[in-house]
């Protein structure tokens, strides 16, 4: 049984990571791998994916590595990627289009109901065969399809605008690529946020590292 | 003078948070801020803050707290924001697209140059009044337009394809939409990954652990 309640954010955010490597070994047809093997594999050390694995309750490791088709059920269902989560997305312009169409949600456990837009120009066109509605009917929408994720492809000040009414229709879950802090406002949410200009200044910093470390050498 | 050797990754991954609330406030006029005051705004501890401050110099605090300008501007220095680095993206479709329009790059010290497709019906095409070219000229265009980071917003299978061409012309930075693993194929490069459906597992996991520990309440 995972001994969820202990698990740190960072090792979290290495199950995804864990979870593609495993799902293209089973796709592979794939038996069975060592944690040596993976590790290899993935670019880590051993001893890191057996801790890891370890807060999840060990997924049952034997002498001779891990059955990968175990390893994937029982990540699907750490990740609760078997279960299905009714979302919409808000902002149907080139991101939320670029969100709507990139990404295979039925395999993660989404279900995509509804896009939203406050552009005229961009209502009533369709998306992956998903009319795209005005912002206006989002509240009535949420209440009649179960919805329990926003997406939001909106700017920050947009987000400011509707959050409230998202929130008080029950939303307690978002997937934010704005900059707008959902989690300060309202504490009892869950919040993934997609900062891609933070990930954009890291590598400026990286890059720029990169380089006084190497002017440094040809001294 | 920052002490760069020694600075952990997960301390450089909140420089660019703490660079946009410090952009903010520059903004708004703010002259000077504390840790406490900034702690507040940022929903962490002041110690974490003295902490990660002193990573980078400590950016002269005086006991009235910091300047906000000379922070940003450090700061600014530190992720290496007032250089230019001529980018290209690779993919226009809704992603490459996405990415194209919605990030400010100049302020964040990149300039896009170029953007290449092969779909024969994007080429041609403009995006921010850059015609998008074929894949086949970017070598040479990669050459001779001092082209130091690539954005790859193409499926996994296409950077399989053209990640060695791209090598090859030099390219030592990615920032990579693909799960495409660039730095384990060339350990010399700098990759920001952006795994979008790895923040979306992540999501489903906390959303799931919430769900699992609100019905253990109820119980």
């Amino acid at each position: 049984m995972p001994k969820s309640n202990k698990i740190s954010m960072s090792v979290i955010r290495r199950l995804p990571r864990y979870y593609r490597f495993i799902s293209e070994l089973a796709d592979n047809g794939e038996q069975r791998i060592s944690s040596g093997k993976l590790a290899e594999l993935m670019n880590v050390t051993a001893s890191q994916i057996r801790q890891d694995f370890n807060c999840f309750g060990g997924f049952g490791q034997q002498g001779y590595g891990y059955s990968i088709s175990y390893l994937k059920s029982e990540m699907e269902n750490i990740l609760g990627l078997n279960k299905v989560n009714n979302a919409i997305i808000l902002g149907a312009g080139n991101l939320g289009k670029a969100v709507a169409l990139h990404i295979n949600f039925a395999e993660r456990g989404f279900n995509i109901k509804g896009i939203f837009e406050t552009n005229p120009n961009i209502i009533g066109t369709k998306i992956n065969d998903i009319e795209v509605m005005p912002e206006s009917q989002v509240d009535e929408f949420i209440k009649n399809n179960d919805i329990s994720i926003a997406m939001l492809c909106i700017p920050r000040q947009s987000v400011a605008t509707i959050i409230d009414r998202l929130y008080n229709c029950g939303i307690k879950a978002y997937w934010n690529f704005s900059h707008f802090d959902i989690a300060r406002k309202y504490s009892d949410t869950v919040v993934e946020n997609v900062h891609m200009t933070d990930s954009l200044m890291t590598l400026s910093y990286r890059m720029n590292e990169k380089l006084k470390s190497e002017e440094k050498t040809e001294e």
